[in-house]
């Protein structure tokens, strides 16, 4: 009795990829966006940012056809007082009128009652986007007739042609109850909304159909239970369990996957997804990694959850090997680095290649291209982090004798799960998995995309490494087009994120990354001063090496501050003379302006960080007035003063409140290496659990063991023991 | 020629507390707010999040009035689609049908074109909340006129009898264009909805004008120069500045506040905030702190971010006195205390009595309560902290000596700011401002309302000790009625959050606080695990004091966990009969339950924080299963083993991933005093800066000194000098 001919073409959209090719779109809003809360009347407020959002895709030029549910919560709130105002005739005039009164209101009556009004609403919402609307109210008859269907796809064609959004709604007032509906001649049955945005999007041959509701996608277990969203999925109900957390409940999300695998089968892309998600439907089909796809590829990675997941339990392994074993996976990676380069190399170029078809900025080349030297470098340095790491872990910090038979101690314990991003250089990959291994923590690397093939070569070495002693899980390279938005919403999976890259990725991260610490500084603006006593041969070489030795660093000056005393005399003349030899460009603050008979290029603002052969220089009263300039401009970084007078270096050193303070040496020793602390993890400005240069210390916290024999407080409460806390040597 | 009589009265609600009383209110929403950012419409999404607001303030009984700009913007596009057709037709045809085509379209003409589908548009908004709404038009004659204005008075009268909300926007078809408006007898020009609003509300004698706009409020200056939002404003527009921010721009503003000022002088109460800001209706009506109120009071505390600023400044200040000043300041405070207690029992009865007729919780009266003993502890618990504080700041962490002439040294330093939230108990005050004061940190703090009396009195205590040596606004009390949700956008200027209460507190400010660092733990899910190997005694004795000792406290034992092989022996029954002994509520964990010959009450979850005489019971089947047990439900709190086998107490410790791990001793010892780390200043099962009990050791950061003698980075690179990098001793 098959009477209807459907297109069985598979799926044009493949994958998320696709989707921003779209070109025949169907959103339908399930009743659990479009209802408000206290179930009274529509969400005005999402169905708003929805309506946005679709008048943006129908601008894009592609075709969009609304379902919507609504009607029935548009009708309810009419009705009831409508029932109201009737029953109180009723009373007043001591007859009946009729006999719905008494009751609850029949849906069919309350969609009869709302849909005029619902279509009002979303007509007056388009027209504000310039955008005309259709209604078009359909019956599950409609569909099994191919004269209707025909009917229906001309109507809507049509209207398309005339560049009109239809807004499609099961004609409730001559339809079937909800609960009666039956699969008809190998088409689903149109019962509710889901089925009918599937009917609709199979029989017009749209390419995309999108299924907006409350719940972030399918899940192959309750969220609440742990669930994971599924991400790529074969469409049969057994795999999946529904849980809490939806208004739509267990039945409603069936119908959804039932109506979703039966269009998908059909050749349509599916999606479900969250409308109560910001911008989420701009979002999807852009291809960003929200709501649930259909699709029939397999999936080729774990979710970046699950990942980091695993990265715990790696860690948690990692931290019970012996040092030398934790060493030893260090050195094999080292030693595979070299061994191995060959094949490192060849992926390099495929990068290498695709850069410079897209015209890769030259320097931004330069950081992704690997060369022996920068391999041996590498490898040696894996071999000093191997050494350095044996006495990392379990170290006692503190040490207590409590009372008689119980002792504490403080020792060193890894961080947990550690999230490093980094830009186009890959070999950072294998230092920072190195500094990880060597301090026991889990790893989640995200690397640039232009670093690609590079990438995942190296992280294959660090797997390989790994299995020596320890799951190769612990360092997981994030591959899915999971972006950073996505990744720092894992707080409970993440202890630390660290950006390895410039400053706009630090800014962009830590304006992101709410409630996971980020180790890092977004500024490096510092200042040196050279003071009224400051040794001129001093001044010129510091000023100099602080400006000039590598400017675009962040340890680099940004602000001279010069004593007043000195304007005009041979100090001033020296060091302004030895700047300009170096083509340094200067901006003059406003009070040296002021005592310069030919004034310079001025100041646009103290809180610049140039990055180039580019400094402000500004002259101050006192040392005073350069510590106040310093707190108000400043990014706590590091800060130099010039001087001869010891009580004027201690004051300054003591005064300023930055993460580094200089006296007599240049703002460039501000670094991991240069203090000694071995590879550097990065320099915080921060000024919580590490500030300054950071060594692979700032990836350890500390845990607390206790050893009794026995011990209860109430003891202590009683008399029966008492406290001694004596301290006790570290060893 | 004043022809129209306007109350005169005061403002009836004289302060942000009295806003919930208003019973009738004018809402004017300007174009700021109503048009889309691309100008080419409505913005939907916030029209209808107000239209809620709205409504919900209709529903609770009061007047609304809805002032509304929107309608050039809605008829802009109607228009411009039309005058495209016209000039698209008028080429086709050669022939030109009027001169409105060519240049701009009058916004009179837009507003005309609009205004029915605007109206059209918030009646069905309206309708969903039930809401009939009624159109309004008027111009400027109207309000020159009493007659008009007293007909206007009779229509808006009529329609709130009848519960309508009228919604009143100027009839631009026959009003002059908006430039040319003068002040009519005294009677501001309504030649902007802003004095159209204003006059409304002083004509029908409304309480409440709000003024939505794009910006947060009334500045002193531009917010981009970090000018101040005004809280009290006594309305002369000479005090104000009006910079970028707003696209209102400078003469909006001015408009604004001479429309505001003008009602407010005719007794209404008048309020500018920003529509942007979510639920901002509510939260005014509920008197929040936002926006800005117009009000003849005058002000009487400085802005919390002014207070931080000055905690900085404190702080920096505090840090470079001797160590044996600030511990004098703590040792005044603490005479203080006791030379001033009668004053403080005064204000704490105030309090006590204020608490007692809103029939406070028993508990928590308890709690509010100051006796002379808890004054004699405190004041002695201040000695300690005086005397703990000698050695606190510019101890040496680490010192190297980088090359010659060239060393470092790593020191202890004031984190900076924090801000400690706590609730009814006004003796945490001068505690937490003495361990402020001994890390020279600066303190804002956050008491509960019921100690107001209390408080006050304890923190002029406090200022008046800190004045022997320090800034008295080192330590500053929030009085504002700023929320939490205020006071954690601080994110530069408060380094870290200390919140002192319940778990609720904790948790609250946790996820309130995005970006600023809390130190604490929301729960408390401890574990004891009783190994095969325990001694019978050690394990009853544990397990009871660990449970009952002090069941409410986050270090209390919350699960228990049994070796199988215990299961039925004489240890097991002796825990279980002790545990009963002392009537504590037993859930049996499933797999327990499964082995009981008559199960018990069976657990909900092995992630409830009881807090009392209640704990869960479940049976493991080795020791790796008691630490996936705790990985997966714990809170990485305080964990127990109890056992007599040092290897697996050895590999119980090292393996579970808790803040504390202790052996044979209660989980009642995890605390800060037990552990002898002096005064607590919290808990945290973070991983970062500070893990488990935290001493004062928790309020300090570090900063890194280097003296030189002129040396360069460059030196190094030549290889004129070479590093050395050498421990030096701490002394």
């Amino acid at each position: 009795m098959s009477m209807i001919k459907v297109p069985s073409a598979e799926a044009r959209l493949k994958s998320r990829d696709d989707l921003s090719q779209c070109k025949n779109v169907i959103v339908k809003l399930g009743s659990a966006i479009i209802t408000r809360e206290d179930e009274k009347g529509v969400a005005l407020g999402r169905l708003a940012a929805l309506v946005e959002q679709i008048a943006e895709i129908h601008r894009s030029g592609r075709d969009c056809i609304l379902v919507t549910s609504g009607a029935v919560a548009f009708g309810k709130q009419i009705l009831t007082s409508q029932a109201n105002m009737v029953q109180s005739l009723e009373q007043s005039f001591g007859k009946k009128a009729g006999g719905a009164t008494g009751g609850t209101i029949d849906p069919r009556a309350c969609s009869a009652a709302g849909q005029g009004g619902l279509i009002a609403l979303y007509d007056s919402m388009f027209n504000q986007y310039g955008i005309q609307t259709a209604q078009v109210l359909v019956t599950n008859r409609d569909f099994q007739s191919a004269a209707t269907v025909e009917n229906l796809r001309t109507t809507l064609n049509q209207l398309h042609a005339m560049r009109v959004v239809p807004i499609i709604n099961e004609n409730d007032a001559v339809s079937a109850p909800a609960f009666d509906g039956a699969d008809v001649a190998g088409v689903i049955s149109v019962t509710d909304n889901d089925s009918l945005a599937a009917s609709v999007a199979v029989h017009i041959g749209a390419d995309l159909l999108i299924l907006m509701t409350d719940v972030d996608g399918i899940y192959n277990k309750a969220p609440s239970e742990g669930g994971q969203r599924l991400e790529y999925y074969t469409p049969t109900t057994e795999q999946i369990e529904f849980g809490a957390g939806s208004s739509v409940g267990r039945g409603g999300m069936e119908s959804k996957v039932d109506a979703a695998g039966w269009a998908f089968r059909k050749g349509v892309a599916v999606m479900v997804a969250n409308g109560f998600e910001d911008k989420c439907l701009h979002k999807l089909i852009n291809g960003e990694n929200i709501g649930t796809f259909f699709t029939a590829n397999a999936p080729d990675a774990s979710s970046t959850k699950e990942q980091a997941q695993a990265c715990r339990t790696g860690s948690r392994k990692l931290q019970l090997l012996e040092p030398e074993q934790r060493a030893e996976i260090i050195t094999t990676l080292a030693d595979m680095l070299i061994a191995r380069q060959d094949a490192i190399f060849a992926a390099n170029d495929k990068d290498i290649e695709i850069a410079a078809k897209s015209n890769l900025d030259k320097q931004l080349l330069g950081r992704l291209k690997l060369t022996p030297g920068k391999i041996a470098t590498l490898s040696e340095g894996l071999r000093q982090i191997a050494e350095d790491s044996k006495s990392l872990l379990g170290r006692k910090i503190k040490a207590t004798q409590v009372a008689d038979d119980l002792s504490l101690e403080q020792i060193t314990v890894p961080l947990g799960v550690l999230l490093v991003i980094f830009e186009s250089r890959p070999d950072v990959l294998p230092q920072v998995a190195a500094l990880a291994i060597a301090s026991g923590n889990g790893l989640l690397l995200k690397g640039g995309k232009e670093a690609k093939h590079s990438n995942k070569i190296l992280h294959s070495i660090v797997e390989e490494a790994l299995e020596l002693h320890a799951p190769k899980e612990t360092v997981s390279l994030v591959e899915t087009r999971d972006e950073i938005a996505e990744l720092v919403k894992l707080g409970k999976e993440i202890d630390l994120i660290i950006p390895r890259g410039g400053n706009s990725l630090v800014q962009s991260i830590q304006s992101q990354a709410k409630g996971i610490p980020v180790m890092g500084h977004a500024d490096g603006i510092c200042h040196v001063y050279v003071d009224k006593d400051a040794d001129m041969e001093k001044a010129v070489e510091i000023v100099f090496d602080s400006k000039c030795d590598y400017p675009s660093a962040c340890n680099a000056m940004e602000t001279l501050l010069i004593h007043q005393d000195l304007v005009g005399t041979p100090t001033y003349d020296a060091v302004i003379k030895k700047l300009r030899s170096a083509d340094v460009k200067i901006n003059i603050g406003p009070k040296l302006n002021e005592q310069l008979t030919i004034g310079g290029n001025p100041v646009d603002s103290f809180s610049i960080e140039y990055g180039d052969l580019e400094c402000a220089i500004e002259v101050v009263g006192d040392m005073e007035e350069a510590i106040d300039h310093i707190h108000t401009h400043g990014s706590s970084h590091t800060e130099v003063i010039i001087t001869e007078d010891g009580a004027s270096a201690k004051h300054f050193l003591n005064s300023v409140d930055s993460a580094c303070v200089f006296h007599n040496a240049s703002s460039r020793f501000a670094d991991g290496f240069r203090f000694g602390l071995g590879a550097e993890v990065g320099i915080s400005t921060g000024r919580i659990h590490a500030r300054g240069p950071v060594g692979v210390e700032g990836l350890l916290t500390t845990k607390w063991r206790m050893a009794g024999d026995g011990h209860t407080v109430e003891d202590f409460a009683t008399g029966a023991r008492t406290y001694v806390h004596e301290s006790l040597p570290l060893k």
